[in-house]
């Protein structure tokens, strides 16, 4: 292989790689990325056997072939190379030769056939969607889903895609069992796929892999598409692909208090600098914050014995009866970082069932703390 | 005790002792600040029995007297409310209340009589010296000062302060054995204070805080002054006192080699770039870099078998035999982002002796990096 690049096209390509290839160093091919001289341009590609990532990037092949190389290696040397043209061969034993004006590094690499091979799809069939609108439904539904949790199911999102013959829209459900946020919005127009309705479970991983991808912007709607076990995803010339995960994601609807129950409504940023301070004096883990509903106004209290106490009152809408309830202050204001409304509004049944949270100006999101007991 | 105070003139005084409390908490009342309202103003002092410090503030004291309380749990209090009026009061038990609209927060304090006094020090006498100069000195010789060294007196700073009839010149030297940076300069005009010549060891920490309390800028040129075993140093209402370390600095003179060895001039910028880049390639801890002298030109190289090798050349003005050393890329690295001259020179009479860094245009300021063998 011989090829002749720009230093930023390949810096791009190598920054969209890193956050896929695997650092746990179990098997070292999947630490590297495998690149591929083509008739017009340089494949870069990574895996991590779960997610796969493939995109094509300018360049001038002189000779075409492949290797592989340390994904974070050869991602570290051209970050610290200045713009300009530089020149990738591989040689005998895979050692590959990066030549950038005086400077010249020689790694080393493996076999190109070595590299485990993507899974092959079908690119028929994909269905466009706003880039956006996507963006938005992933922005305010990952911080919900688990992290490494051990109900294994939780550390994904459940997506379900509705095209019909009107509108293509999107509904995306994260929850580690303390919390759920469950978002739908329309993201695409009528006639451009086929009616169908699909239900898929997307690793924690491969919604931030497409968050950053989505991030970059860039012109051109992204496609999406899924097969038994696979969701495909296209942007700007580059396909990743991920397995889905199997199992059955909780019944979360039943969690989702229905309308009626006490529902107060305040200003958000008010209330998330309130709950920044009293969270100041919670006891360190819990992060424990007593929250009272009372007619006009909202009380929050926390107190710790090393420390002290803290009591915050703010103006709210609220005509119910009297309220006391607690949260994890850190969940709550989770929620709140991903909302957008000035008003928002909680609502619960009884001091230790779900608070339904809710954004004024968007009744397709839905965010649910479980209290504690305080 | 009972003062208002503005949030932002509190905020202000908690920042500046962030850095000075003790964080290993073993003296409970060492991770306290001390708050005493005065006649015109509240005072806050903090100390960790080294280092002190002790600022007056803007506030409107209704009862005079003192409390300690926690430093950091009352700065992240203040730090989450808005601008506005904060009314601080001490009560029984040395609870202390934080009113500030309808926030109320309650803190546990410890009796202002447990606080440990800070050293009395006579004002009289103290030095005036230009705050730009003198925190040019400490950036250019903190970052060679060892860090816990078990060398106890590496981590200080040797202060040695001149006062003539003519002028006033300061020299800082920081060394933690494998490198050494020693600087000078004038930082003050002639008769405003007795002609003098001080040395003394001040801790690391205390030249940190230094440069902290300079970098915040203000009118008004800073004092210092030193006793026996205490400096004082004076800031915009600001006092803050340091022991000094007692001990022998060692004799960095005659680690500094002359001149007449073999000296290699380059662009620092370069050389930075070119170092980075090959250092992703060398071993992993000792970062180790192999530095070629040549005529004309100056090679870079490293290598790792894991990895690969890199080989970096640049333009020099050399015209000595050639010469091939090494060094650990990082402390050189730490050298060069100290350095503000586009041209530097290194400097060494043999392969493994000490090689002397100079900028073009600042001959005051010397650093030397003992080489390593590759």
């Amino acid at each position: 292989m011989k090829v002749r690049i720009g230093r930023d096209e390949l810096l791009t390509g190598l920054q969209r790689v890193q956050g896929v290839v695997e650092k746990r160093n179990t098997m070292p091919i999947l630490s590297n990325i495998l690149l591929e001289a083509k008739q017009d341009g340089v494949e870069i590609v990574a895996t991590d056997l779960e997610i796969g990532m493939r995109g094509l990037y300018k360049a001038t092949v002189l000779q075409p072939g492949g290797v592989t190389v340390s994904a974070r290696k050869l991602y570290e040397i051209i970050k610290e190379l200045k713009a300009g043209e530089i020149e990738l061969t591989s040689g005998d034993n895979n050692w590959t030769t990066i030549q950038a004006g005086k400077s010249q590094f020689k790694i080393v690499g493996l076999p190109s056939s070595e590299y485990p091979a993507l899974p092959v799809i079908d690119r028929e069939g994909l269905i466009p969607l706003s880039g956006a609108g996507l963006l938005e439904l992933i922005r305010k539904t990952l911080f919900a889903a688990g992290d490494n949790d051990a109900r294994y199911i939780l550390n994904g999102l459940l997506v379900t895609l509705v095209v019909t013959d009107k509108k293509t829209s999107l509904r995306l459900v994260g929850t580690d069992g303390h919390r759920l946020a469950v978002t739908e919005q329309e993201v695409g127009k009528a006639g451009k796929s086929d009616p169908q309705e699909i239900k898929a479970i997307v690793p924690k991983k491969a919604a931030q892999e497409m968050r950053r991808l989505l991030e970059e912007g860039g012109e051109g709607e992204p496609l999406i598409g899924f097969t038994k076990n696979l969701m495909i995803f296209r942007k700007s010339g580059l396909l990743m692909t991920s397995r889905l995960m199997e199992g059955n994601y909780p019944n979360y609807q039943q969690v989702i208090p229905k309308e009626g129950g006490k529902k107060i409504s305040v200003n958000r940023l008010e209330l998330e600098s309130a709950l920044r301070r009293v969270s100041v004096l919670s006891k360190d883990k819990a992060n424990a914050v007593k929250l009272s509903f009372a007619p006009g106004h909202m009380v929050l209290f926390s107190s710790n014995p090393d420390y002290g106490e803290a009591t915050e009152e703010l103006p709210a809408t609220y005509d119910g009866e009297a309220l006391q309830t607690g949260f994890n202050a850190r969940y709550l204001l989770d929620v709140f970082s991903v909302m957008d409304s000035d008003t928002i509004s909680l609502q619960m049944e009884t001091p230790l069932s779900p608070c339904l949270i809710q954004e004024a100006e968007n009744p397709g999101f839905k965010c649910v703390v479980m209290p504690i007991k305080i």
